[in-house]
């Protein structure tokens, strides 16, 4: 069995992936650390797990210690020197925050305020985007997982933008996230009462995933692609559904939509839905599945594609646990076949 | 008191516009009518009504009869006949249905399939959106209240649009609905469990309010405007909140911001937000008050307009209400000034 | 008009009395205070008063120097100080909070912990069940708003009470309340992703509001009540649901039920439902109504009885603001009749 | 491989044991049918199976033909003439409906106005609470599913009852149920506008599931039982929480809880929650858990007892599968263990 610990194992990401570790036929959670509850059960923080897993929360060295894979769900500028420790040790590391998402420390600096502390660390890192970045990810040491709304939205261009279908200009991604993705924190905005039955847009033009969104289109593109990006809160505990707007090349909505089926005809977890059909952050919650479905205005020569994913499994604790089995050479879906619940 | 009756009063709009009209100082609910529960007392079909409204629910021909003032809430259809025999008995008829709010015969029967069977009446209808057309209310017999998405979406453009601040091309809207945009009736996909903790777009680049919203904005810019629009359904009870990406001209956003505070500074429901804050519809809900917010994404020359209103007041009753104190020539905000919960 | 005035305006309880103050046609609100917002305007708190209403948060004793009745909305222990000031300068004072509901200073100590530091005061104090107590409302200058629990226990209970309809032994109360009730602060447990799609009990057989509740049922009864009573949280913003388990004495269903609405008949606030209907608290939501039911388990002999209140509404600002109708000799209703929506 | 098959497959319970038989590690699913839906794929149905589980919906003969283990989610009525298909042909059946559930045909006829058509298949069904008859059910041919209610009192009221702990009279029930009790077919009260926000109760001393519970508590106390059972409907989509009211006996409450702890320390799914924690809907959806919790008002003596359950896992298709388990001397909690989500 593969020893798999979690850094920050009691936020929202990091109990995610205990839970997901717990059920995995190849790696047993042997370590977790978190800086506010070391020293109590994991259980007395998330009662879900009594009678099933009672580790007592240690330390972020312990982790590194014990462990062949470290995963660390941290607020950004705490990973490099969790990976510093890592490299010097062997260990495998995949980290849930932002630190090696990026290639730029410039970009980094600009949207983060930090510097890139270990720049050979940052070399060395691989965007663990699985879908698209497979061969790199089998011989990674250091993967960096990606943020939950590109990595619906990544999922949701590839093949437009590889195969050229859509113009690379002007694309409008409006995007939407249940509560989950603002963390355990308690904030004036995520109490109950003031989020329950509201909607509403925030960080429009400015949120921190638009450059590593931009950086993984102009990869595909080939070019530099801009986007214009707003996130909103759903008040829903689960999900981020990605409407995005394209021009149209002169392939036929069924033509782009014959791509799409070939694209990710091998792959497991992404399901392109067949036209008419729309994607629901419903049907892929709880699960490792991104559900992308396309549309067309026709008299605004519109492409418009929807992309579902559960923002804590495909936009978090999954996908990294996807990057582990691919680094490790397991076979890419174990222990992620979760099914989508009807309800 | 003018005698106010409700045809269709059974109906999400129907029995909203019902509970306004009972507090409305100048006028009194004479007669409602419903097809489902003709004889019933309305209490019985709403029993949040019980002790308060009691009224049995008649036929049509009975409220036209009765009243000064007719309300519709019909499917499209069935409202020309109406107004025909309102127009007929001097009445004031307020359509909350699709059938006048477009001007071409064409459009209306290739989106909804009916035809003019009163193209006089269509001459003499009013488009019924407040904020823009009071003075033509003024003199109106029949005014066609605008859809709900329309209303959202032509009060978040209309200052941008008569001042040439943005492109009228690529116009992209992202709309949000809550649930009750969906009406009385049940079905699959509004039964509770499958639309609890769901999301997702429906009817892309094909709804029936593409039309109707188009029709508006060209009259705003003075030449065609085509837009790309796209609904979603929230799982929310109320409000609609419309993301609107447009280029941005040569102004600032500042400047555009001054224009809509300018623009509506003598209007009493529309609320241009301070630049950093977002329109949400918490902030509306049950309250016929339209927020407006402003944001820019500098890096693409992206203007982003957030519109959010209650669906049911200022998207259907509420609007139909001032529509009538205009017509009538009360007080434009009268029985109207609902103050919105802040939970 | 009565210049009314709102301690403790920010938090649940307080921003609701102000907004429904607002609407009252023969009071203004004159001065609202906030230790927290000392110094904003009210509505920079609270976005939906955006351009209604921007009153500047004072200080408590400026809002007891200002107005001629004096609200007052904060955690136990606050309100005697406030109470004494009021008396002195000879202002009507209505307390939201706990300091004044029990008669018993030891039963106060044991339940808050705190002192009656003003015992003539607390002689002096009244009851502000309204349905129950209006003839000493009628000449109180300190009124006690109940809790809200208790009022919808209480009006649940009355009729069956004084008329010896049931047995005043076994008493069971299991209780459901929206998360306005816990209050504006944030928390773990009311943070939307651990409260949504949850449900539990909390402080059973503990819960403070439980020898308010004896005390009031034992005065109606004539003799000490007990009752066992359980809480619950409810994952919805507003509403409690109390469903209330009695013996039932020889009179029969329907013959409590005549009680009931003889009972009830002259008040306007309290809806006994016909037999077979049951309370909901959606019929009663932003509303200062109580429904009632009645229910029997012929098996066993029990009698069930569900009563719905608004949480912020009967529960607290809309009973606070009738206590004030009565205490001036203003009609009981005035300002209060809103009729609750369908959704 | 264990070849299994749902009829009824599309309802809820039954489109929730396909999910559960699909990650089953000894059984597949060979065969599904559904009246409504025959003849086409099942993930047509719910497009949560696009590519997981497409098999198309057929007949119920055919299910019983092709496989080992037949499950129906039927309307009551409906599973006496399967049993005895699949008696005849040997086959195990597991009847999540009630028609095997009471011993009794005059009850059975009572509550639910239907014959025991098939006395001798009465005689030989077991009742399937997996805790209490765990020996009965591995010699099982036909098992009756408990209801979700029963079970979650069934397991709260096990040790208490067996005991002696508490007094059988006066018993009082408050449970409260997510919507997809109620099933898939929408109703008015399901739309979700008018249940969204709201809470009530329904069926006061007149569920169905009354004689089920009182049959099977009557035999815990080895006298009889009676009970006062009202149901209540939660605006979540999973979950139970029964909340039980009981005269203590002499034991004190730490004596009961040890009681407790003891009798389900050899089981999985029955975790007694530490004293001063609180039974929560949230800490068992998704599973196949039982959370109990154990509370005493000590200046009434009453034991408070609630028991939390997912009512469509272990009050349905988790149990559903226990019972095949156990039946087919598999163990017991194969394909059983999920880990409840934290959120």
């Amino acid at each position: 069995m593969i020893k798999a610990g979690v850094i920050g194992a009691t936020g929202y990401a990091g109990i995610e992936l205990v839970r997901l570790l717990l059920s995995h036929p190849e790696a047993e959670v042997s370590a977790v650390s978190s800086v506010s509850f070391e020293g109590k059960p994991i259980s007395s923080v998330y009662p879900c797990l009594s009678n099933i897993f009672g580790s007592v929360l240690t330390e972020a060295d312990t982790v590194i210690e014990i462990c062949d894979v470290v995963f660390a769900s941290l607020p950004h500028g705490h990973s490099q020197e969790i990976a510093a420790k890592c490299s010097a040790a062997g260990k495998l590391f995949i980290d849930l925050g932002a630190d090696f998402r990026l290639e730029s420390a410039d970009v980094y600096k600009q949207w983060y305020g930090c510097e890139f502390t270990h720049p050979s660390l940052h070399d060395e890192a691989v965007y663990g985007l699985c879908e698209l970045n497979y061969e790199e990810i089998q011989n990674a040491k250091i993967i960096a997982n990606p943020g939950c709304y590109p990595t619906s939205i990544a999922l949701g261009l590839y093949p437009a933008l590889i195969n050229g279908a859509v113009y690379t200009d002007g694309i409008i991604i409006d995007a939407k996230s249940g509560v989950t993705g603002a963390g355990r924190t308690p904030t004036q905005s995520t109490h109950f009462p003031e989020l329950n039955e509201s909607f509403y847009a925030y960080k429009a033009g400015e949120h921190r995933h638009t450059p590593e969104i931009e950086q993984t289109l102009s990869q595909m593109a080939g070019q530099p692609v801009r986007i214009t990006f707003v996130p909103h809160l759903l008040p829903v505990n689960r999900g981020i559904l990605s409407t995005m707007y394209l021009k149209k090349g002169k392939k036929s909505l069924s033509e782009v939509h014959d791509l799409y089926i070939d694209f990710y005809a091998d792959t497991e977890f992404v399901r392109v839905l067949p036209l008419g059909s729309y994607a629901d952050i419903k049907n892929v919650k709880y699960s490792n599945y991104c559900d992308i479905s396309l549309h067309e205005d026709m008299h605004t020569g519109t492409l418009i594609i929807c992309s579902a994913i559960d923002n804590m499994v495909k936009g978090a604790a999954g996908q990294a646990i996807q990057n582990m089995n691919i680094a490790l050479g397991l076979g890419e879906t174990t222990g992620l076949k979760f099914i989508p619940p009807a309800f």
